[in-house]
Parts: structure tokens; C-alpha cells; sequence
């Protein structure tokens, strides 16, 4: 068995209720937009890339299902727009899916303009398109994987093998497949040259120890979970050689977006003078936004403090301050931001993959 | 209601199960060093003052009901020993209780010495010896709470009010009343000069949030819960300008052993330039040790982190490191040692609390 996050083939999309886990492990159907968009905002699924995978495949499932205007292309043109918008709403500090909006809108508008295009075929190629980013996904990681893995070879005595610590959950449950930050981890088991990751629980939604420990020992990695608080003394006293996390946004200048407790890793890392990386593919640049201190940070309820699964943690009348995710200053990413193209320094990375097209 | 750790008098000591809190409030009897034992052991009470009270009260409600020898001056002494003995088996760590054992063996060994005592007044002896402990931790923690509000007040421009950031619990459920770290809030917010105090969950046992917020909002003290992976961006965003934590043990050098989290904390606050206090009594210092290095860590069981109240939190298979305390070096202790005495170096504490006959 493969722990997947989504499960695809034309017209059919499920979801893997990550809530669930690990005490079960339940697909769930998305029919359309709407229940995708229900999935993102209650966190069945997470993850940048995910959440954008989700969200297209759930338009697409729609499409199939002969959803929207069947006899006018600027309507359809309009529909695939408002729905885009919509799913976009669920949660704001991710660029993916927003990027792949961008992206997807500007590749519906040149089919419209295209002379002789049906509202069929417009539907057709829309539903290939979307199609094409599940295994363009995998891919990426791929090579985000290989990438990464040689970067932090190339920079530990005799080739390793390292001992990694990591953060939240970046494998192939919050993406299509292999994973960005675990994806590096992925490749370098696979060379042989990973002694062990430590996964941090990743308060207060438990993805480092409900998930990424779930899916490395599935698939046969050495894996230790630690408490948050034990991370900078795992730096220290457990050989630590490289932090790779994952990131939701990446500014212009490199600052990046990712799961709340990533600016106190990059903190901890540069203490110990351990490198510090982010993996992530170039869909979450956003070279819109100048610097860090403009990227949207969502705040969460306070109940994921207080409460978990019945169990209350806290007088529930408490004040929490809940944020999702933090900013880690470009400085702070002293190893480099992994990408499907090479590992570039932070405020390199937004131009450089601009150079090559992808922005 | 006051929430107490303990409840005390003669011949009778109930113990408030804090694994309860926040959703029962339940006092249980101790009838004597075993029950006292099992209740440190399984953190009904924690806290490296608590737990030595605990521990010595314990042993007076034995000898108020008559336990051991009531003949023989010598074999109540061993009597004593082996009780007190028995007791520090129960955690490694925290220095308070070892201070406390060891002060009380000389207290006996002086009272076995003087011309004329009988074994039944060397038993009242030393059980009035151990309820004054009591009334001086109280006494302590008070002096504490002046000591730390004045250095704070005497850094931040205008006088305060200040934002705090602490870390576990260190208020009147880990102390005889008032507490350390948690006593320079209550001073703070007594004197009208607190703004906030931010409080970590403290995974994995959840202090911050059950038990610190808890009695801080039983005071009408503005609290604020936050995940131990916010700590940084609380301090860089939300004002943050002084944490302060407790000990459970400081060695020569003032390198200090805190609940694991604790050298993250001073790692995160040093990079934002926020000072970073330890506030204890001269009970915590353990001289014997010349280095942080050198203090006995406790590791507790990974289930602690892999699953809550039953609810599965993840594989239970998997592999987990959770020590309960790190180390945090004294060059990161920027802004002092708090004791009773007032707030010393790091570096000078246990020569200062030396000279004052503390040692």
C-alpha cells in the first residue's frame, strides 16, 4: 500500500482524511469545488502542493462531470475564474494554489483566444491540463529530492551519511508524491546516505508526528520524533548536520513563509552553525511580494490548543494566539532554498527561476 | 479557592493530582513517602520546589503517625536517611530536593549530637524542622517576585508595563505559593507594571497550557497561551521583552538544567536580543557540579509524546527521544540568575549565594 494524499482518475478524486490519522486511514470522496474547499480549511489535507492539487483536481472532477456552461467559452472562461477564486479563499498564506490559478487562467485564456475552439474542447484541454500538474508534481520533487540530497553531501565529511532534522509534514501526503523536504530525505536514503531524521510533533496539528513519522517508517526509514521544544538540543547533542524544511510562500527576496516554529529552527540552526534549508518547488515563489513582512500569516483557532480529540488541554476560556505559519528572514536559510531546477541562494531564487521561464 | 500544590498540616498531606488539570481539580491524600514517591514519579506533582516539599512533608506525616524508630536516636537518623534516600530515586534532575535532604541530614546529625535529646524530641524536631520549609519557600518566592520585577522594571524604558514570555510552570502549583519565574509576573502584575505574559503549551506535558494559564487567569493576570514552536515570532511580533523561566538545577558555572525547551527559549531570545532570566532559589544550585554538562537528564517514556488521554497522536511503534529537561549554557542567561538573594551572573550565582551561607 501507498500513502498517497489524493487518489485520481478522471471524474473521481478522494482525499485522504489526514485528521484521521494514524488511528485510520479513510479516503473520502470530493465531488467538486466545494467539499475540496471544506477539506483545505479543516486541514483533511495540508501541505502547499497538496492543497493546490486538491483544489484543480476538484475543478477538474467537476468539468468531467459536465459542471459550468457547456455553450460559451467566455462563460466557461468565467466559471473556471469564480470557482478558482473560491477554493482560493479556504486558507491564504500558501502560494501554490494561487500560482497554479495564475497559471491555469492564463493557459484557458490563450485556449479562447485559439481560432476554432469549442466550449468541448475547452473543457477537454482545461481537465488535461490540471491532469498534467499531479505528474509534473512528482517530478519536482524528484528532482527537488536529488537536488537537495547532493547540496548537503557535497557539505558533510566523506559524503555523509547525515543525520537530518525536519519539520511539519512535506512528504507524499502533502504533495502528489516523494515530497519536497522529504523528498531530500527520500533521495538521500535512498543513496544510502541518511543515517536518521528527526521529526519535530509540529504543535499544534501533529503533523511531524502523526504523518511524516508515519509515512518514513512506512516506507523503512529511520526515524525519531521529538517534542518542538527538543530541537535545538537534538542540534546539539544528537549530531544534527543539515534542518530541511519545507515552505508555503517564498518572497521576492527569499524570506519564506512555512509552518509556525520554522523561524525559531532557522534561529536554533544558525546558533549550532548547522545549514539550513527550505525545499520547495518554484510554484510557491511569489515574486509579487517585496519581503516576508507582506505575506498573508492565517491564524488558526485557539481551540487547537485547548482541545484535542475530547481531551481538553486548557481552561477552553484561555486567550491563544494561534498563527499558522511564521517568516524565516532570508539570512536565516543558510543552506539555500531546493528547488526542481538546483538549490539557489534565498534572494537569488525568485530571479533565477524567472530566468528559466517558470515565472 | 486557592489553587495549592499541597495541602498540609500536621499528621496530613493531600496533594492536588495535577494530571487532572484543567478539567478536575482533585486533592489526594499522601500518607506517607511512598505515595509521596509514585505522585513525583508519575508528575501528579512536578516542579523542582514542589517536588522537594512533596518529598520532606511526606516524610513528616511518617514520622507525626509514628513511623520508625522511637528508641534509638541513631536508628531514627537512619531511619530518616533511607526514607529521604528512597525519595531522590523518584527523578534525576532537579537539584531541590537533593539540597534539601542533604540540609536536613545535617539539621539531624546536629540534633543526634546534642547532650540530652531523646529519640521523641529529635522526631518533633524534625518534623517542625520540614513545615518550616514551608513558610521559607513562600518566603523565598516573594523575595524572587521583588528581586525579578526591579531588574526587569529597571531595563525596559519609562519603567514598564512589560510583556513577558515564560515557559512551563513555575507558579503556585510548582512551589509551596507564589512561585519563581511565575512569582516575578505576580510581582509585576501587583505592582501594576504587567502587560502580558505569553505561556508555551510545554509539550509534552503540557504545563504552559494547563496549569500557568490556568492559575494565572485564577489571579486575574492577562495570559496568553501560545504553541512552544511561537516562541520566537512572539517574541519578534508581539513585544516580547523579557523571558523568564525556572530551573531544576544549576551547576557551578550557572549553566541551568529547565524543562526541555528551555535552551531553545534563550537561543531565540539572545537572537532577538531580549534579556533572559532564570529565576530560582538557592536550593536549585548544585555546586558539586562544575558544569551543565554534568547534570543527570532525565529521559521519559515516548508514549508521553505519542499519545494523550487516549487519543493516538501517533504510530505507536515509532521511535522517540523526550528528555524531560536541557541545558541551557550560562552565556545565554543574559539577563541573570534570580534567587532570593537578588539576581546574580550566571556565572557568579553559587559563589554569591556561598558567601550568604547558602551552600
Amino acid at each position: 500500500m501507498v500513502l498517497e494524499s489524493l487518489r485520481y482518475r478522471r471524474g473521481s478524486l478522494e482525499v485522504l482524511n489526514q485528521r484521521l490519522l494514524p488511528g485510520q486511514l479513510r479516503y473520502e470522496r470530493v465531488g467538486g469545488v466545494e467539499r475540496a474547499w471544506g477539506a483545505i480549511r479543516d486541514m483533511e489535507v495540508r501541505g502547499a502542493p497538496a492543497i493546490a492539487l486538491l483544489g484543480c483536481l476538484s475543478l477538474a472532477v467537476e468539468l468531467a462531470g459536465g459542471a459550468g456552461p457547456s455553450d460559451d467559452l467566455g462563460a466557461l472562461e468565467e466559471f473556471v475564474g469564480q470557482k478558482l477564486g473560491f477554493l482560493l479563499s479556504a486558507r491564504p498564506t500558501a502560494a501554490n494554489l494561487g500560482r497554479e490559478a495564475e497559471r491555469l487562467q492564463t493557459f484557458v485564456r490563450q485556449q479562447v483566444e485559439t481560432p476554432g475552439v469549442t466550449p468541448q474542447q475547452l473543457r477537454e484541454s482545461i481537465i488535461e491540463y490540471i491532469e498534467g500538474l499531479l505528474e509534473k508534481d512528482r517530478r519536482d520533487n524528484r528532482n527537488i529530492g536529488a537536488h537537495g540530497a547532493s547540496d548537503i553531501l557535497g557539505r558533510v565529511p566523506e559524503g555523509g551519511p547525515v543525520t537530518l532534522l525536519t519539520h511539519c509534514n512535506t512528504g507524499t501526503l502533502a504533495t502528489a508524491g516523494y515530497g519536497t523536504a522529504l523528498g531530500v530525505v527520500r533521495a538521500l536514503h535512498q543513496r544510502g546516505s541518511l543515517s536518521r531524521v528527526f521529526c519535530t510533533e509540529t504543535r499544534p496539528y501533529n503533523q511531524g508526528s502523526r504523518l511524516s513519522a508515519l509515512e518514513l517508517r512506512h516506507d523503512g526509514i529511520p526515524v525519531t520524533i521529538i517534542a518542538d521544544s527538543a530541537a535545538a538540543v537534538t542540534m546539539r547533542e544528537r549530531g544534527v548536520q543539515a534542518v530541511v524544511v519545507g515552505a508555503d510562500r517564498v518572497a521576492a527576496n527569499g524570506d519564506v513563509a512555512n509552518k509556525i516554529g520554522t523561524f525559531q529552527l532557522a534561529v536554533a540552526a544558525r546558533h549550532m552553525e548547522i545549514p539550513f534549508y527550505v525545499a520547495a518547488p518554484s510554484s510557491t515563489c511569489d515574486p509579487t511580494l517585496a519581503s516576508g513582512r507582506l505575506i498573508p500569516i492565517e491564524e488558526r483557532p485557539g481551540t487547537e490548543l485547548t482541545q484535542l480529540g475530547g481531551v481538553l488541554l486548557a481552561d477552553p476560556d484561555v486567550d491563544v494566539w494561534n498563527p499558522a505559519f511564521d517568516v524565516t528572514p532570508h539570512e536565516l536559510i543558510t543552506g539555500g532554498i531546493i528547488t526542481e531546477w538546483g538549490v539557489f541562494a534565498p534572494s537569488e531564487v525568485c530571479r533565477a527561476l524567472a530566468e528559466r521561464g517558470e515565472q
